[in-house]
């Protein structure tokens, strides 16, 4: 498995990502490799402070970065040297099994957009979150911000999309899927979602169990695959980072709560394109770091991509 | 001041209605009067087993009452002897200044409109919800369930009779509104939400501070007025249902995560209609019943229904 990390993407760019990368060490295979791509001579400065061997990673030196205010578009299409053109350059090519960036999230979209592309059959690809419950599980909740306004046919769409992640990411042979929506009954709610209720229904592929409430979010019943438009997906992930916010801010001390923090997410895995591919958070640190390149080497060990193109 | 309580709606109805009636007296001033409208030999036999003096409120005898699941439509026309009912009717006779009940929301909403009305230029009432900040301010979100699928110039109203909810309920001078997104730029957001910020931008009667993410929400900088479809509102509201859920399942202790029990949010004022109705939560037993009342007497002390009249 060779994974590659974006050293120059994010707030903390480049130290926090190299610690990061560092930490992975022991978590990931001894075969695997994680593939550093960045500044070879800022890597190299900082794995020498922290005294760490060079040769634990592959190091792609590149010239250029995109910054975290640059238009996205315009930078992908200028700047070839970037970390996120090599990357994604490296990925089309092969020569990647995944690729994560704490970057210019709009660069990074546009980036998947240009080179590996959009799996033939979907809709619009989604941006998930992997989410601890509180019973010691796992649920996807897509999408989270990359499509505000969903039709019916792109909710039911992820609810596939969703299962197929949940099967073969986070193991569940048979993953139940759920919308979200203002009450239980198929009545509720706005008119795109009644119709995505109707469709996910009836649909063969689908283990739909309902519409969920805000009241099932993290709980037991949450069921495996949490379907909702990115607008509200959104809101629910930025609304658990503020609770989480205040527990920390107040000194509480909670094992589960501890994990609620968006440094053990992983970043949020781009769903639906010929390539496995994570954007971390902007202000992600050393762990933040670590915690993404695992969820990247997870969905890579799973090939989310290629699963999708199968089952779509 | 002259409050109406629904004794007979709720799950817990009408034992816990009594029982958070009783708590109130001791939260409202001595001139005003607590009217428990219901079934009055449950209501005074309650009372003897509370050991208390059944003229330290008014009892409005009621024959009939509206069960959680009945279609809301027809059980309030039908039902004219339901403690809901015979609410609606004093308050249109001027004979209560506020109304509360935790029973069929539907029915609550019903006899709105059928009965006191929606106030004129008030495009769709919305459900509020008063909610703790961390800093110990207020602030009110809404809507929160009443209409899911809201056009741009709903949602400017909303924060136009929000502003006037703050300033009159939650006595904040010049309260700042915020628009609920996924970004802070104005170019994010579904296309309601984007034309919303159009009109909401340059609206002289507005404090608009822009948009706000749900990072924010319970925070400091969460603006006095939180405005959003009924949708999200509704996933928001219960999404801190079960962040308080997990709480105090995980014996949590917390002055601030202690206040967002829904027991002390005190219901959702219906806002737009022309009289000052609040709606309890279904599962409420005394402590929300307390809240209910007390809110809704701080509504009505506002006059919030007259003050939308005359600001709208």
């Amino acid at each position: 498995m060779r994974i590659g990390l974006d050293v120059m993407g994010g707030d903390y760019a480049p130290d926090a990502i190299v610690e990061g990368a560092v930490d992975t060490l022991q978590h990931l295979p001894a075969d695997d490799t994680l593939v550093l791509i960045g500044d070879s001579e800022a890597i190299k400065k900082k794995l020498g402070e922290m005294n760490v061997d060079p040769s634990s990673f592959e190091i792609v030196h590149t010239t250029q970065v995109i910054g975290m205010g640059e238009h996205p578009a315009k930078a992908f299409s200028q700047k070839k040297d970037s970390s996120i053109s090599v990357g994604y350059g490296m990925l089309k090519n092969n020569m990647l099994d995944g690729f994560c960036s704490a970057g210019n999230t709009g660069a990074m979209l546009v980036g998947a957009s240009y080179t590996v592309n959009v799996t033939p059959g979907v809709l619009r690809p989604a941006l998930g979150i992997v989410l601890p419950k509180v019973n010691g599980r796992r649920s996807v909740i897509l999408d989270v911000g990359l499509n505000p306004d969903c039709k019916p046919d792109v909710l039911l769409q992820y609810g596939i999309l969703g299962s197929i992640f949940a099967r073969y990411v986070l193991e569940d042979e048979n993953p139940s899927v759920g919308l979200i929506n203002i009450g239980e009954e198929e009545t509720k709610g706005t008119s795109a979602v009644k119709m995505a209720y109707e469709l996910m229904k009836d649909h063969p592929g689908l283990n739909f169990t309902g519409n969920v409430e805000g009241n099932s979010l993290f709980q037991e019943n949450m069921p495996d695959v949490v379907v909702c438009d990115g607008f509200v997906g959104n809101v629910i992930l930025k609304m658990g980072e503020s609770f989480h916010h205040i527990y920390k801010q107040r000194n509480l001390q909670d094992l589960y709560f501890d994990q609620l923090d968006f440094e053990n997410f992983g970043g949020t895995p781009i769903i639906g394109i010929n390539a496995n591919v994570v954007i971390g958070h902007g202000v992600s640190k050393r762990k933040a770091i670590m915690n993404m390149v695992i969820r990247t080497r997870e969905v890579a060990h799973a090939n989310l991509a290629q699963k999708i193109r199968e089952g779509i």
